[in-house]
C-alpha cells in the first residue's frame, strides 16, 4: 500500500479586517490569513474518519475570535496567537504554519477631528509566516510587490559569451525589479523577549529600499546582495534573508529607423521572459532554514 | 451580403517608459497606451486588402517615437499629439482614439544630490482618454482602483422590502470602494488653450477622497452623487464624472457562538459578490457624452 | 446643482451552482449573475432616501430562489426570467439588465451507471446579457476566451508605410487570437415564441471555428468579417454580431546568429503590446444595438 | 561580512511556440520555459563581476535553438536536453533546473485536408521539472488547475469540535477542488532508458480524474490519498506524487426564508477563504523529494 507521506491541512486565505475605535479616531489592520495544520493525521487520509480533524472552518472562526479578543499588534503576534492556539488546544495537531499578508491602508487627511477615512497603500503586501512544533518557533517575516527602479548607475558586461549569446553589453542601463523578501528573526524561544516586530519591519524595508537606490549595480545579482547584507548588518534580530528579484527588464527602443537617437530616454517595459535572481543572505555562522524554490 | 458596421483597430498597450535625465535628477514617467483608428476601412475587412492600413506596429512605432520627440508632459497631452498624427497623416483615417494607463512612482529618499531611484507608488491608476475626429476633442481623464474605505458614518436603512428581502438594516456599517472614476474635460476646441491636465487630475482626485471622507452616507449611491458633485462644483474645467463604485462589502462577523460580542470591531472583507454602483454627474445643461456600460 | 445623469446599481457576480438530479444522473449548470436595475432613483443619490432602493442582497437572494424555482435552461432564459421579475415586480424600478458568464463543464467517464461527476472544460466563457424595458427585450449572446490559432494560410502585406513603419511583409504567418464575440437575436417580443437558446449557442459557435479555420487570411479584418457574416448568414435569428479579435503575436524568432534557419516553424508568443482588431458585422437593414467600446 | 547561502539565476517565462509541418498537417507545442542555474557564483554577488555568469537572455536564446534544432518532444526531453546543456557546457555551472508548463491545444474539425488550426484546450496546465547536478536526475512531472467536481457521494461528519467549532455535519454535499499534482519519477540514470513521458502523463491524468469520480468522500483527504495511491498502484514508473487541493467550497444556500426547500440544488461557490489540503503519497520505501510548501 502507498504510504503517507508530509501533509497538511487548513483554512487558506481567510480575510479579516479589525478596527480599533479609540473615540473618534479608528485604527485598522487588513489581513489575508492561511492556517496548516499537521499532525496525527493518518486516518483521515486512510479510512477518510475525521475524529482527529479540527474542521478548516473552525480554523477560520478562529481567526476572527482572536481578532476580536486579543486584536491586532501586528501579523507577526497574531499569527503566534493562532499557532499556540492549534497546537496546545488539539491533542492530534503537532504542528502549525500560519502565512499572513497585510495589506496597508494610509489615512485620508480630513478637516475634523474625526479619523475614520483610510485609502488603501497599494504598494508592498507585508507577510509573516510562524511556526511552531510545540517547543520551538520560526517567525519569516518578509514583503512581496515592492516595484523599485534606477534609472542609471546600472551596468551590464563582461559576462561569458557562448554560442548562443547575443546580448550586448551596457554601461548605462535601468534596473528595476519587483521585490520579493523574507527575512527571519533569530527569536525561536518562547522564554525570550519578541522582537518590536513593527520597528523591525519598518527599518528592514527602509533598509532594501536604501540599498537599491545606494548601490551602483554591476548586476542584480549585486544589487541582491547589499540589499540583503544591509538588512542582516543593520538587524542584529534577523539572521536570515532571501531574497528573490525578477528582472523587469526595460528594453531601449531602437529609434534609429526614425532618424532619432535614443540617449537612455524611451524604454519598452517588457512583461515576459525576465531574470530571475534568486538568493540567501545569512549571517556568518547560521544555518539556512528559509525554504528555497 | 451581411454589412459592416462600426470597426477600429490598432496596437493596444504598448508600454512605453521616458526617462528625463536632468543632470543627476531624472524624472520618469510610465505609460500604456491603446491606440484605434477608424476611417475608410471597407477593403480591408471585405478582400484583405492593406491599401488603407497602417500597421499596428506602426502605431506601436509611432508611441516610441513621440515619446522621444516631445517628451511625456502628461498622459492627456501625449495623447492629444498622437491622435493628431494619426487623423491628419493617412487620408484613410478619420478619426483616433488614444487610451492611457499612467503608473505613479515615488523617489527614493538617499543622502546624495542624485534622484534616479524610484519606487512605484502602487495606489491608483491614472487614466486618460483622447478622442479626435479632425475637428473635435474630447478628453476624458479619470482613474482607477484607487481603493477607501470609511470605518463608520455609513447607514443602511429604509429600502425597500420585498418576499425575497432578508437584509437586515445596518445604523453603523463599513462602507468601502475601489473608485473607478472617468472626467469629461469641456475644452474640445484646439483653438482654446487646453487645461493644465496635470493639476486638474491632482485636484479632482482630491475632490474624490474629500468627498468620501466626509459625506455622511446613508447608501452608496448618496456617497457617489457626493463624490462627482464636489469635482463638477470646484472644477469648472469638468462637465461631466461618471463614477462605477464597486461595495467591497464587509460583513461584521457573528461571534455570539464564541461568547463573543462584535462591536463592530471584526469584519469579513467578502471577494464576490459585491454590489455596483454606477452613475454620471453633470454640470447643469451639459448633454451626457461619456459612454455608460 | 449638478445633474443626476444614467444610474444604474445591483449585485455584480452572484456565483450559483445548479444542480439536477435525474435519479443517478446528474446535470450542472454554473453561471456568475450580474444585475444592474434602473429607475426612479433620484432620491437615493440626492438625500440618501431607499425609499425606492431593492437592495443588491436582494437581488443576490433571487438569483438562488428563482435558480430553485425555475431551474436554469440556459442562460438567456434564466435572465428573462430574473429580468421581468424586476421590472415588473417594482414600481421604481424601469428597466433591468442582466449579465451572465456560463463556465461549462464536461462528465468524467466512469466505470458504473452514476453519473455526478464533472471537470471544467476551461475552453471558452459563455456569455448573455437581457435587458428589458417592460416592453421590448434586448438578448445579446456570446462567448469570451475562446483562443484559436491558425500556423498557416495567413499573409501581411501591401499595407501603408509611413515614416514610422519599420514592419517586414509576411507571406506566411501565425494567426492568433482570443475570440470575443456578442450576438444580437433579432427576438425583442414576448409575444413570439423565443428562440432555442442552447442550439444558436452551438450553432453559432461552430460558425466561428469554422470560419476562422477555414478563412485564408490576409488581414486579421479579413478573417473577422469572414466569421461575422458566417454567423449571420447561417443564423436566421441572430441579426448583429459584434467581435473583438486581439492579434496575439506570435513572432518568429531570429535563429540566424546561431547558424539556424528558422523555416516557420519556432515562434516567441508575446503578450504585449497586441493587435486589437474590433468590428460589428450586420444583417443587410438592421440597425447596430450592440455597444462598441 | 554577511555570507552568501543558496543562490540561482535565469530566465523565467520564455514562451517558445513550436510547429511542425507534416505536408498539410501541422503540430504544435506550446511551452512556458524557466530556466535557474547554479554553481560558482559568489563573485557576481559580492563584487559584481560577471565573469562566470551566463547571461539570462543567453538561456532564453538557448530555448529558442534547442526547440529548432530537436523539436520538443514532451515537456520533459526538452526540459532534459537543456538542463544537459547549461551543465555539460559552462564549467561554473553546476545544477540546472528546467521548469516548463504545456498548454494544450485541439484540432478544429475541418472538411479539406488541411489539418493547421487550433483551438486552445483551456483544461490543465501541464508540468515538468526537470533537474540535474550534472550526475543524477530528477524529473517531477504534473498538472494544475484542473478543476473538478462531485455533485454527491460526498459527506464530512465526526469531525473534532472545539469551543470554535459551528460548522453543521453533512451526509451529502458538493465535492470540488482545483487539482495541482506533481509526481516523481523514479528514472535518474541517463544510462537507463527514459520513461514514455507522453504516456505516463495521459495515464496518469486518467488515474487522477479516475479516483477522484470513484472515490467515495468522507473528506477531501481521504479523496486525496485516493487519487495519489492510484498513480503508485498502477504507474509503476512513479515513485511520489504530491497533491495540493483546495477545498473550492459550494455552500448549499438557504432558501427556506422564501419558502423553499434546497435538496442539495442550488449552491454559492465560494472564492476565499478555502479549504486547503495537502500531502505526499509514496511507494512503499522510497524516500520522499518532492518539496513542500
Amino acid at each position: 500500500m502507498p504510504t503517507l507521506g508530509q501533509n497538511q491541512y487548513g483554512k487558506a486565505e481567510t480575510r479579516v479586517v479589525r478596527i480599533v475605535r479609540d473615540g473618534a479616531v479608528h485604527h485598522i489592520r487588513d489581513l489575508n490569513v492561511s492556517v496548516a495544520l499537521s499532525g496525527d493525521m493518518d486516518e483521515v487520509h486512510l479510512s477518510g474518519s475525521n475524529a482527529n480533524v479540527l474542521p478548516t472552518d473552525t480554523t477560520k472562526n478562529t481567526v476572527y475570535a482572536f481578532a476580536k479578543e486579543g486584536g491586532i499588534a501586528s501579523p507577526e503576534e497574531f499569527g503566534i496567537r493562532l499557532a499556540r492556539h492549534f497546537v496546545t488546544g488539539q491533542e492530534a495537531i503537532r504542528t502549525a504554519r500560519v502565512r499572513i499578508e497585510e495589506y496597508g491602508w494610509e489615512r485620508i487627511a480630513t478637516a475634523g477631528a474625526a479619523r475614520h477615512s483610510f485609502v488603501r497603500s497599494g504598494q508592498e503586501t507585508r507577510t509573516a509566516q510562524v511556526a511552531f512544533d510545540g517547543e520551538r518557533w520560526e517567525v519569516i517575516s518578509g514583503l512581496m510587490d515592492l516595484t523599485v527602479l534606477n534609472s542609471t548607475d546600472s551596468e551590464f558586461h563582461g559576462f561569458v559569451k557562448d554560442e548562443y549569446t547575443t546580448l550586448p553589453e551596457t554601461r548605462d542601463r535601468v534596473l528595476a525589479t519587483e521585490v520579493h523578501a523574507r527575512w527571519r528573526h533569530g527569536w525561536c524561544d518562547d522564554r525570550e523577549p519578541a522582537p518590536d516586530w513593527e520597528r523591525i519591519y519598518a527599518d528592514a524595508r527602509g533598509d532594501l529600499l536604501a540599498a537599491f537606490a545606494e548601490t551602483y549595480s554591476l548586476s542584480l545579482q549585486q544589487t541582491l546582495y547589499e540589499m540583503g547584507a544591509r538588512v542582516i548588518d543593520n538587524r542584529p534580530a534577523i539572521d536570515e534573508i532571501r531574497l528573490s528579484l525578477p528582472n523587469k527588464h526595460h528594453f531601449l527602443v531602437d529609434l534609429t529607423p526614425f532618424g532619432l537617437k535614443n540617449d537612455n530616454e524611451v524604454y519598452f517595459a517588457a512583461d515576459r521572459p525576465y531574470g530571475l535572481i534568486e538568493a540567501t543572505v545569512l549571517r556568518d555562522g547560521v544555518r539556512p532554514r528559509i525554504a528555497t524554490d
